[in-house]
C-alpha cells in the first residue's frame, strides 16, 4: 500500500491529458534537435506530470518521460499519471539516470533558462561538461498558451467561483474600512470556495499577491509592476495592492484579482463605488466596456497582440480617453492583455511589438485600465477564450459598476 | 512637488540604517576584491535601499551607492533614503552609469547568482564581456542574518501581532470547518492588523503560502518542502498547507505561519485540539517544550547549527520521542531551525553539517516538529533573538495546547 493516499477533495490530471502534452513537447524537442529537456519549474512540472513534488522531469524526443523525484516520491507516484517515476537521492545521480533513459549521454539538453538560477545552471554544467544547454521555456510557454478542453473546463470552473466571489463583494465593503480589511474579507470568501490565493507569476523578482483593492487616489499610485497603477500596498517592503488606506464615502474602488481552482487561474477587474462616483469614473468605465467590445470583435485566431494593442489605443482616443488609457501620459504601459492559465503571465502578450498570431484555444485576460490622478483608477478586465467565433468570457461576473 | 507622496501608514527605513548596511557591505566587497556589486533581488534591494521599486543597486567598495530605477522612479525617490537615485530607461544604459560611478569599467562584479536566472546573467555578460562575475549572495545573507536594533524592533512588532492573532484562533475554529476555511478566518484577522500574508522565501521554485492549518491525519502528509510534513494543500497544483479537509471533533490541529509587518517576519507554530487530543499529542507537545528549553540554553553566540541540531535530536531520544521527532524514521528532515527576517529562509541554518558559529543579534526560528502517522503532527516553533544571555522570544504568543 502506498504511504500517500490522494484525498477525495484533490483532483488528478487525467493520464491521457499528460501524455497528450508530452507528445506535443516531443515534436519541438525533435525539431530543435535536442537530446531531451529537463523540466524543473513548478508550473511546467505540474503541466507535464500532474504533481508538484520536487524533482526533474526528463522528456526525451522519443520514448517514455522519466520523473526523478527528490521529495516526496510516494506522493509524486500517487498524484502523477506518468508511468516512470523514480527517487533521486543525490543531484549527482542525474547523469546516469538520464543516460539510461536516452540510451547514451545527451549532446544538447533543454533547460528553463528564463527562470533557472545561475548557480543551479552551473551544477548542471559540472554534471555534463560536454553538453550544450538551450532555453526550452519559449517552446513550453508557446505550448502552454494553447489550452486543452480539460484546461478550459478548469478555467470555466474558476470563472464560476469568480462570479460568486465578486457578487459577494458589495455586501462585504463599507466606507471606513481599510483596503486591506476588505481584501481580508474577500480572501476569506474565496478561500471558503477552495480558491488558491497565491497566483503563480513567472518571474524571479515579482509576485502577484493580495487582492488589488484600490480606492480613490490610491489608483494614481504606480508601482514596480508593469501596470498602469499598482496601489500603495502594505508597506515599502510590499508596495503593491491593497493598503491600510481607509476607503471613504464618495470614492470609487477598483478590485482586481484572479480566482484559482486546481491551479488554473482566471483574471478579472471590477468597479465599485460608495455612492455615485466622482466624474469621470462612470463615463470612463463605460468607455472601457466599449473598448473591450471593440477588441473582442478582433480577438480571433490570426490576430496579433500588436494589432489588438493599437486597436484598443485608437478606440480609447476616439472615445476621448486617450490621455487616461493605460496610465497617465508619461507613464503609460504598452500592453492591453496577457495570457493566463497556470501562471498569471502566460503567453500570449497583447502588446505593441508582439506579432505572433493568436491561436484558437488561447486564453487571454484583456486588461483595460485608466488612471485619473487625484480621483482614481478605472479598470475592466475579463479572461477570454479565443475561438473561431465570438470569444467566450471565462470570468462571467456581473460587470456593472456597483454602487454600494 | 514629487508625484508620489508616501502615505502616513507607510514607514520609511531611516537613512542612517541604510548607510550603516551599505558600509558593512563595502567592507566585504573590498575584501573580495570586487569592483562593486549589482543588487536586484527584492529582499536584498529593500534591505539596502528601503524601496522595492524595480531596478539595480550598484554598491561600490568606496563612495556613494547608485540606485538605477526602471520603474517607478518617483516612488523610489520618495521611499528610499539613498542620495543618488536615477532612472534607467534601457538595460543597455547600465555600463555607462556603472563606469561613471566607479570611475572606470569594472573588472569583477558581484551578482546574486543563487537567484538570478541564467537569461538575465547572459544579458549582463553581453553588456560586460570582459568582466568576471562572482556570487555576492552568501556575503549579503551572512550580513542580513545579524539584525540591527531597528530590525529587531520591527520583528518585535510583528511578534506582538502574532500574539494577538494566535490568541484569536480558538474563537475562530470549530469542528466541521475545513482547514482552508479556518485559514481564511485567520487571514482576515491578520490582514486587519496590517499583516503581509505573503512570506518571502528565497527560492526559485518554492513559496511559503497559506496558513499551515494541518488537522489530524493531514499531519502525516509530506510535501516537496524540506519539512517534516506539509499537509495536503488545496490541490496537487498547490500541495502544501491548509486543504479542504474537514476538521473533526477529537482531532488536534497544528497551525504554523509567520506574521509580517513592514517586511519583517516572525515564524511560529502552535497546537489546538477539539476536545482532549488523541494520545500521544499532549505528551509530545510537552516534550517539544522541553526540547526547546534544552536548545535555548545552548542558543548563544559561538554555538553552531550542527551542535544545536544534535542537541535537539538527543533530547528527543532521551524523552522517548526519537522516532517521531523531525518526521517518521525514513523521512526525517535534518534541521531544527532557520534564520528569519526579510525572508523566511534567512541565514543561519540550524542543521546537521552547519558549523558556522552563531552571532549576537541573529534571529532564528526553532522549528520543532513530530509526526505520528494516522494521528497527527505536533509542532512548537518560536522565533528567538540570539543575545549574550537568555534568548529573547520574538513570537510571544501563548504556547499552551489550547482545547477548543
Amino acid at each position: 500500500m502506498p504511504e500517500y493516499q490522494v484525498p477525495s477533495f484533490h483532483e488528478l490530471t487525467p493520464v491521457s491529458e499528460l501524455y497528450g502534452r508530452i507528445s506535443i513537447a516531443r515534436e519541438y524537442l525533435s525539431e530543435m534537435g535536442l537530446s531531451g529537456a529537463l523540466v524543473v519549474q513548478p508550473a511546467d512540472l505540474f503541466y507535464f506530470t500532474g504533481t508538484l513534488q520536487s524533482g526533474h522531469l526528463l522528456i526525451p524526443p522519443k520514448g517514455e518521460p522519466l520523473l526523478m523525484v527528490r521529495r516526496d516520491l510516494d506522493r509524486a507516484r500517487a498524484e502523477s499519471g506518468l508511468r516512470d517515476i523514480v527517487g533521486l537521492k543525490r543531484f549527482g545521480e542525474l547523469p546516469e539516470l538520464v543516460a539510461d533513459r536516452l540510451g547514451g549521454a545527451p549532446r544538447c539538453l533543454g533547460l528553463e533558462l528564463d527562470v533557472l538560477p545561475v548557480n543551479f545552471f552551473k551544477q548542471y554544467q559540472r554534471l555534463w561538461p560536454e553538453v550544450e544547454f538551450e532555453d526550452i521555456s519559449p517552446a513550453i510557454l508557446a505550448q502552454r498558451a494553447v489550452k486543452s478542453e480539460y484546461e478550459i473546463d478548469r478555467m470555466r470552473r474558476s470563472g464560476l467561483l469568480a462570479r460568486q466571489v465578486y457578487a459577494r463583494i458589495p455586501q462585504l465593503m463599507k466606507p471606513g474600512q481599510s483596503e486591506i480589511e476588505l481584501a481580508g474579507l474577500i480572501t476569506r470568501e474565496a478561500y471558503a470556495g477552495g480558491h488558491q490565493n497565491y497566483l503563480r507569476m513567472r518571474s524571479f523578482d515579482q509576485v502577484m499577491y493580495t487582492w488589488h483593492v484600490i480606492s480613490g487616489k490610491s489608483g494614481g499610485m504606480r508601482s514596480y509592476l508593469d501596470a498602469a497603477f499598482g496601489g500603495y500596498g502594505l508597506s515599502p517592503a510590499f508596495p503593491l495592492g491593497a493598503s491600510e488606506k481607509i476607503m471613504e464615502a464618495g470614492e470609487s474602488v477598483l478590485i482586481d484579482f484572479g480566482l484559482c481552482l486546481a491551479g488554473y487561474q482566471v483574471d478579472l477587474t471590477r468597479m465599485y463605488a460608495f455612492g455615485e462616483p466622482p466624474s469621470p469614473i462612470r463615463d470612463a468605465y463605460q468607455a472601457l466596456a466599449r473598448i473591450e467590445a471593440g477588441i473582442l470583435s478582433g480577438l480571433v485566431p490570426g490576430a496579433t497582440g500588436d494589432e489588438l494593442f493599437h486597436l484598443a489605443v485608437s478606440r480609447a482616443e476616439e472615445l476621448g480617453f486617450g490621455d487616461a488609457f493605460l496610465g497617465t501620459p508619461n507613464h503609460k504601459v504598452r500592453f492591453v492583455g496577457h495570457g493566463v492559465g497556470l501562471e498569471i503571465n502566460d503567453f500570449p502578450i497583447l502588446a505593441a511589438g508582439f506579432h505572433d498570431p493568436l491561436k484558437e484555444n488561447m486564453t487571454v485576460a484583456l486588461e483595460l485600465k485608466m488612471v485619473f490622478p487625484g480621483v482614481g483608477a478605472v479598470g475592466l478586465e475579463n479572461t477570454f477564450l479565443v475561438t473561431g467565433r465570438i470569444p467566450e468570457n471565462l470570468s462571467p461576473a456581473n460587470d456593472e459598476l456597483v454602487i454600494v
